[in-house]
């Protein structure tokens, strides 16, 4: 299959390397003439430009540009397309991406590879980031089946697990588990950061280990991205903050009121919970 | 030298591998027979028993045991000691310990070795635990010199960082970096399990990744610990958790008034400050 990747970052350059290894030919576009030369160099594609007409002769084409350029980019893909090419994104918001692009081109299946490293760039390009890694699909009434076939059969290449669901399905349970414990994360890190007396805040940072070290990580990440899926996100994001909100003031009103039979309860039922979540 | 340990635990446990694997004598106590016949077995201790009386020879102790039952150990114990013995402990709060065992031993040194792993028990002790991770000892004003040194040096030859400061400073510092994880951690899990929609929840379990993974991680740890955390720690921690709450708090409101600028400033500072805990 001729298959084209716009965006040559860390999921469209693994992709191109995975896809690459599969036999297909990729065809990459990015906005930068050295990630071009870079993608050629270390094989995540078979030829680079910086100009979207190298994606005439593509099948498929996967949108890999950060969320705010998918449908301009789709607008601007669209000319150089052949009829019946189909186009998939991997935005990790699906109901503003769908809204905006579905009604611009019919072949148009809304994606989701859950699967990243702390790393970005062309030089971060990894093959194998998708393999045991969930990948969501998100058609909608009128995604034709046929295009829906084709990107879950390479999806499915790539060794992912295929889930499907309605874009705002999609993007609820990623406020959940994705946007929302990067505020959670930052909330802690500030919080720490108000300790007025200069003694105890050089303990905390001496002290702190494993504990502090996983739960403070994703409010340590990178602010475009954390911006970015508050402003796509914003408003299951809010919703399921204030349900953290109200699941903290809970929590705090157990220690409070010395309710420690209270407060064994609900660390007993996080625990099992998060065992559901991630069984041993 | 001749040392004691009570409470052949994770960190009585791998005291005793690591002090022997030094030279000394080690003897151990614990309140199952099984676990001292597993001490042995192990290679833990020299000699272990149910008995108090076992540590008679001991210069220095150890006290090993949970929080809650370290003040009535060291009662039972001092019946059986040299008169110039010392007691050192490891709880994981400073306050109450050292204001409930100081009045009745003058050679106490309260001590915490910040490490651990999720395993507890006997068979979970592991040699070099506690290497290259921080050990705060915590004596007052009334603590000999001489007993602080001999302890200091214990704690310098298992390849610890010994950090000196007082038990309040020790305990507003655990607050931020062990305590309030634990209950932020555990709202966002409780947060999520909130979600109505069926659908959506099955969809949270699939798709959640190592940013979830690693924020929920303490939340869903064990209950006890977490309930004796904030039982023994319950001031500082109420404070903590306010300031975490005010920082939600100001975060969701950012969310919700679409202060984009606001909140790309705070996911800055945030991002900044955790890099000075965690350089790379």
């Amino acid at each position: 299959m001729n298959i084209g990747i716009v965006g040559l970052g860390l999921i469209g350059g693994s992709l191109g390397l995975d896809l690459r290894g599969l036999g297909h030919q990729v065809l990459g576009v990015s906005r930068q003439d050295y990630t071009c030369q870079q993608a050629i160099k270390r094989g995540v594609v078979d030829d680079a430009s910086v100009n979207l007409t190298l994606l005439a002769a593509a099948d498929i084409i996967f949108i890999c540009t950060p969320i705010a350029a998918i449908a301009s980019t789709v607008q601007q893909l669209i000319p150089h397309l052949a009829p019946d090419a189909i186009i998939t994104d991997v935005g990790s918001v699906k109901t503003p991406v769908v809204e905006a692009v579905a009604p611009l081109w019919d072949n148009f299946v809304g994606g989701h590879p859950v699967a990243g490293t702390e790393r970005n760039g062309i030089n971060a390009a990894v093959s194998g980031l998708f393999k045991n890694n969930p990948y969501v699909l998100t058609p909608i009434d009128s995604t034709p089946l046929a295009a829906v076939k084709v990107v879950e059969e390479l999806v499915h290449s790539l060794a992912a697990t295929v889930y499907f669901c309605r874009p705002t399905d999609h993007d609820r349970a990623v406020a959940w588990i994705s946007h929302l414990p990067v505020l959670v994360s930052a909330s802690l890190i500030d919080a720490c950061m108000g300790e007025t007396d200069p003694v105890v805040l050089e303990l905390v940072q001496q002290l702190a280990s494993s504990g502090f070290r996983d739960t403070s990580r994703v409010g340590g990440g990178n602010p475009e991205l954390g911006v970015m899926m508050a402003q796509y996100n914003r408003e299951f994001l809010v919703r399921s903050l204030q349900s953290c909100r109200d699941s903290l003031d809970q929590l705090i009103e157990l220690v409070e009121q010395e309710d420690w039979q209270g407060l064994a309860q609900r660390f007993q039922d996080t625990q099992s919970q998060r065992s559901q979540f991630f069984p041993k």
